[in-house]
């Protein structure tokens, strides 16, 4: 049998195969969204084995091997190392059509050269051939970084974080580069009374200043977003279940804001005003430093009680949820338009359902100067597969301009997922090779190289203007 | 480079290509819903330029533009027409995947021959060689109706129109009829009292008549169904976020109206009372008429305030709503089927996650001797593309019969868009063709054939029985 | 013409036709749920025409008979079974693309082995011959079950049914099982006093009890599932508009179950927490007698009152609602995982616009050591076709383990409906072979043999553990 993935993976036309090959291959990654650990870029650092690169912590593995009847204790209890490896290796047969089918042998051989299909019976040899390799030759996060054309990588960082690890990285000369990304979510936790109250100790600290009134928080997270901003930080982040955008002036959100240090219980309509408070800050703070705000929207999080009181959060216990995001986005939308503080904005969507009314609420905001200033986010988490790429690329297509599109992020806490932006490339290249094969864009590689090219890279590079990418 | 729109454009299979040009190609068009000017039509207008002809009022070209990062001086602004103009065809070549990229082209071709893409290079000569032929050729509106073999148009038009240039028309002989169609928004604007009554002002004029009391209103509305009868109207149409079933008789409805006409505030549970109230009285209209009832449901109209308070509706602001239509639906369609006055009714649907349960909630109504008295309709706005013409056909199919579709319609603003129903047969034949080479479909000419054609034109004509297409 | 349905039908590929006729066409069907009449199964009964054993009762072809324009008289009415046959001929032609197009012509191979298109014109001599091979060969129910390799048919009951066909059927020996399923809906009617009073007395005869507290009515419940137990059930089913998951104590549920005995009214909440206590206590029972719990989600029923007040339920006025599962799933499924008492559930899906997130959201509480504890169901009702085919298997594998997927079941009324099983299969494998072909897939038989055949009956034989299918 010929190796599964092989040059022309996932191209089953000729033009698919001369659009992937001579445009996207070779267009540098610049991966603007992503949970990798600025300490392990900044540190440089190598692992120990093919679990602690792989494995520990991707609650995507861990979904597959809890639907395949994997006991806990060799997912995220005791067991060793090797056991873990082994139940996931027993796991990816059972995965076909799953995108880890495809992400796992494409991770195995554009890291390792491995080209045989990874199950029980090649497990074991794996392991060990891998393990010494990692021990071996420098499969470091630089290297990795490198290895992949990585021009630049945008981590995911809450402003009470001192930074410490970006702090240290400024001045490491690497072809390639690293920044912050500004992710207040805890800023918006204020009916979680003990979790706000620590996090604003934590903002005092790395802000170096008290916060006793809503005045005093807004002026310590306009420091830290002037602070990210020193470190090339471009991008803010906010994962939300959906936009808030009820009326609440500055008064109320005091109020609000001193019920929550004074751990005074309030109504969820009373978090939800002091939050679009907040997010109209937030959009300001944005317009004003010309950094690109990206929102994730409609996850429902942590709803498998006993997997959160055991493991926390992001264990592989968040799904999609189904309320709807038009009319909220929307209202969001207008009233920093309306003030004239509309940021560059990037909207990721999570359920496929609402694909079509986000992209089109993002249209009605469109304005130049800057071309697709609203872009529909790269599909996200469990749209992030070919079947959620072609649908997030044929709804922007068709109500939006593709030939602005900036592209794909990993979204990953793995080094190993680099090659996602390949995967994406590949499905690119057939959905417009395709089109081409069946006369529905011209057969011109001059008009459609370029545009293909720009949304692997060049068109993230515009829009974004992270400093190391715009040269 | 071949042509990029050539004869078998859309279809990539023998049987689709039989079809096409078999059965498809060759039928009328019965346009029943679109926005041209009645005007435009009585005066056989000639367009001074190919800015007039095309761009003009085109808010999905506006969007696209906005997308693009132009600025909307040559948008909707002060530029000239040929710069405007030319920031569209800069705009083009960023639209490959849009439908607005085949569209182009295609009315491009069928106008005037013209063959190649437009773009920042072509766009001057085509330019001038498309405004000296708009001077010095017969390319007036009866020309194009003419010329793409329309049988009947029908405009949209509201109740206190008093339709002169549809009176006028009614002594032209052609071959091909106009009809008013009978949109009563404006009867449901009680929320909005200035606009309200200086309809009702309208509305009296037009009727001949004082409106003071709901009762008058009723009447003036009745008078004005009868009159648009006379002229030939067999559809209404109504804009709708979702379809309005609250409970409301008659005495709480004057009391809403009565509130509206003297400026006082309502509460929207108000305002959608009075709606059902009139909603029902509408379809009673319809049911007794024979005509046929038109929902479009499910917009989100005016999202940018900066825009609505420059430009007004209708500039490419609008969008995608996702609240469900299912429920309000059903209770609507079963308050007229109780008391037997359920009309023809074509339900346009524009948020494509909610195709599935709206077709199968118009099934639960259907009834001889109609041949699917409530049909989906065509795929619609963000949706009258490729993608969304064959969800619709899909969902269609597979819940219901395709066989009885009415199909296609413009639904635009231009003269220029008659190839839509080109485009739209184009993908039918694609589509059936693609069955048909799979084993899906009996591969029996003597089958497929009529039921193509019948598609394209028949069933419209028997269906909606506008005397001018029934012959 | 060669035949429309020949051996590779749907199957377009060689991988696709190799798979299909090497691993799924040889399968055994587990059809475990379904609404077969356990009488007709005691029986063996014969049919006396095609009538009988093919139109009566489904309201599949009514619906579609209604869209034609066929008169009710000729569907549900007073007409001959002859004419109303020739009403459904006629229609035959008018539902290509839909599904009970090949079903049709499928049930008319398989069964009669008749290879020509049902229309107006056939119908006279198919009508005569079929009925007199009724009259003549041996088609009863269970030369049917026989001849469609059925090994097991699990029935829809509910728990006031004394089961008395069931037990008939007990001491029969054949090479296929009959099962009951325990489907308690009528005791959450609880707002619906006449009917649910009634209920109860059965339900006491049944469980040879009174009931005149919520604890005796558990009690009663209790020993029903016991008894269905014995008889060989190990499913329960629910069709719910959504899932229920409000507070609500044994003290409140009792408070309410009191109102409804006493024939006071209750508002909607109180219906509804009334019914979040009772899903609780059928969850509970399933779990701790290792049953597997069926949850039919999302349908809008008796929509049309008319068809209501004259045919009762299920006459075809039933159709797909949009409100969003996810977060009441999640509730319901997390209330019973915290206390321990999740059973194994499959979750069917009527709107398609969910299947995402409810695939998603059983994820969240998937574990061993059972694989795929929680089952996305195959497309149901309107979904039981190949596009709503196709959208389940794409979601399932994009989402969870495909490879552990439990199947079809017919879920219909018909003794004509197996034939289904059939159509999924070569649904499944056209999907498969298609991945295969490329390049999505491993070309390897070894792999993906094994994988597809387990997907048409072993992996429900092994999940379900149904005594007659588990050797």
């Amino acid at each position: 049998m010929a190796a599964f993935i092989h040059d022309d993976f996932l191209l089953t036309s000729e033009p698919a195969r001369r659009l992937y090959h001579g445009f996207a291959a070779g267009e540098p990654i610049l991966d603007f969204h992503n949970h990798l650990s600025p300490r392990d870029v900044a540190d440089n650092r190598r692992f120990k084995d093919l679990y602690e690169l792989w494995l520990a912590g991707d609650h995507y593995k861990w979904r597959a091997m809890r639907a395949n009847g994997v006991s806990e204790t060799l997912i995220t209890g005791d067991a060793t190392p090797y056991e873990k490896f082994m139940a996931w290796a027993q796991t990816v047969p059972r995965t076909l059509r799953n995108p880890l089918y495809h992400w796992t042998h494409l991770e195995l051989l554009r890291f390792f050269g491995y080209e045989e299909l990874l199950d029980e019976r090649s497990a074991p040899q794996i392991w060990n051939q891998i393990n010494e390799r990692l021990r071996t030759e420098p499969l470091t996060t630089w290297s990795i970084l490198e290895k992949f054309n990585v021009r630049a990588v945008c981590t995911t960082d809450d402003p009470a974080d001192v930074l410490a690890a970006h702090q240290a990285f400024q001045n490491v000369s690497a072809p390639w580069r690293m920044y912050p990304t500004f992710r207040p979510d805890a800023a918006l936790a204020v009916d979680r009374a003990d979790l706000f109250n620590a996090w604003l100790r934590k903002l005092e600290q790395a802000g170096n200043c008290s916060i006793a009134t809503l005045d005093e928080l807004l002026a310590a997270i306009s420091k830290r977003h002037a602070d990210f901003h020193q470190l090339g930080c471009r991008l803010s982040d906010h994962g939300l279940p959906h936009c808030h955008a009820e009326d609440c002036d500055e008064t109320k959100a005091a109020a609000i804001f001193h019920k929550a240090i004074c751990k005074q219980p309030m109504s969820q309509d009373e978090a939800n005003q002091y939050r679009s408070f907040m997010m109209l800050y937030f959009g300001r703070l944005d317009a004003v430093a010309g950094w690109t705000k990206q929102l994730h929207l409609g996850a429902l999080r942590n709803n498998n009680s006993r997997l959160y009181s055991s493991q926390g959060a992001d264990c592989g216990a968040d799904s999609i949820g189904d309320r709807g995001q038009a009319t909220q986005l929307g209202r969001y939308l207008d009233r920093l338009d309306r003030e004239g503080s509309l940021p560059k904005m990037i909207v990721y969507n999570l359920n496929p359902s609402d694909t079509y009314s986000i992209a089109t609420m993002l249209g009605n905001f469109q304005m130049g100067p800057i071309a697709s200033k609203l872009q529909l986010g790269s599909g996200w988490w469990f749209l992030d597969q070919a079947e959620g790429m072609r649908w997030q690329l044929n709804a922007l297509s068709q109500t939006g301009l593709l030939a602005h599109f900036v592209g794909m992020v990993t979204d990953s806490r793995s080094f190993m997922s680099f090659p996602r932006h390949e995967y994406f490339r590949r499905v690119l290249c057939e959905l417009v090779g395709s089109d081409v094969k069946s006369g529905l864009l011209p057969d011109d590689e001059s008009l459609l190289g370029p545009w293909i090219a720009n949304i692997c890279y060049g068109n993230a590079r515009r829009y974004l203007k992270l400093d190391g990418s715009s040269t």
